[in-house]
């Protein structure tokens, strides 16, 4: 199956890694808004194709397409993609509002195409171990999840440049970039909440720092905390009648 | 200066501990509701009174008195002590309500008392040290406060029996008896919060087991949770700029 990615971060490289356990895929395009980019990343990368024009994409021979663009653009390039009959893996988080998550859907169920999030999450084989061992601690009254991590670009953001990380116009912030891990395990293990409330702590430039939610599901009392400008060293806690699951790291779930 | 004590648990014993250091105190009555209880800790402590009348110990020539009660009476007992003259120290939570706290504080100021709680983290010396590393983190984007211990009693409430502390008539549970101790060192720390919103898991006999609290103080997302009916591993974390602060137990702040 033809394939084509969108953007040339790290993120997209590590996908490409992971192409290797794939044969099925063949990688033969890369698009970037800047020619520079893509020239260099297609020729790091094996790629024999760079596409500057989304029009361009959506007519060439990909039948499927990786998204790994900032997330402000995940629903116009998935949208464009599905339209013209693509299948779509896109990053997370797939878009930012519900809304536009259901109208993707809609289309690619009309098309007949696989359209899907790569949260690591829900397709790690830890997943598995997690939910085994949630099984031995009994009744599970409260958990907590954190993903902090100080990003490598807050020193940028705090000299006066606005990295995209920072820049609320591109939809992201810690609870889009980081508490989105935690939303994940929360949900799966312990089903859709009943109640949800979350606050964030607000940068200057209009994106969260550090978000806090406390909601409650099937009897669960549960908190998730997430920030880019500070640094966790505690993890997360999922706390049993019979016994207590410490995470270290709630995105690789080690 | 007269002390009575109203309580027989193993509180009032540390209590009584304590007082050695407090040489202007002279301990002479206690107060239980059971005859045979209190005549048995008045011999174990050396006190020489024992009533089993709020209105004899109202009447006694008590100055001051520490109420240990289950929460749900720190009310009616805290405000006869007042109205009879005598100073009050009464344990966490102080009252259930805050009016019945204002209404209290209102007639202690009358009559010229001291009237206070007896919350160990406000009066810790470790109290200053946290506060000066916390000089050391910069801005605090995030904190998760803990305070989760798996109850001596919750066996005896899963054989069918009914243990004051998962007794809601007793005004008790996880955030009545734990979450307090996290409740203080947030708003000692990072203020009185813009915005509050607390969820709680419920046991049959209507006590919470556990709750999740998430609030904003001063651009500082926060969240807390508390579980009697599990044990907390992770701690406590505050994550700031330039670090971040693990507190093991929330509750002696080490």
């Amino acid at each position: 199956m033809k394939l084509a990615v969108i953007g040339t971060g790290w993120i997209v490289k590590s996908f490409i890694d992971g192409l290797k356990f794939a044969p099925d895929f063949e990688l033969f395009a890369v698009y970037s808004r800047s020619r520079e980019r893509g020239e260099t990343f297609a020729k790091e990368n094996g790629i024999s194709t760079v596409y500057t024009s989304l029009d361009e994409l959506a007519a060439s021979p990909a039948e499927c397409v990786y998204i790994a663009s900032p997330n402000a653009l995940h629903y116009t390039q998935s949208k464009k993609m599905l339209e013209s009959g693509k299948h779509v893996i896109c990053e997370k988080p797939i878009t930012v509002t519900p809304d536009e998550f259901s109208e993707l859907c809609e289309i690619a169920d009309k098309n007949k195409l696989i359209y899907i999030e790569a949260i690591m999450y829900m397709h790690s084989p830890v997943r598995a171990a997690l939910r085994e061992a949630l099984g031995d601690i009994g009744k599970v009254w409260t958990a907590h999840f954190d993903f902090s991590q100080y990003s490598s670009k807050y020193p940028a953001y705090l000299r006066g440049e606005l990295p995209n990380i920072f820049n609320p116009a591109m939809a992201t912030g810690s609870l889009m970039d980081l508490g989105i891990y935690c939303v994940y395990p929360a949900i799966d293990l312990f089903g859709e909440p009943e109640t949800v409330s979350a606050v964030s702590a607000f940068l200057e430039s209009g994106a969260d720092a550090a978000t806090a939610v406390s909601m409650l599901s099937k009897n669960t009392a549960i908190t998730m905390t997430s920030c880019k400008t500070g640094q966790d060293h505690a993890g997360s806690q999922i706390i049993g009648e019979r016994g207590s699951i410490k995470i270290g790291s709630i995105s690789k779930l080690t």
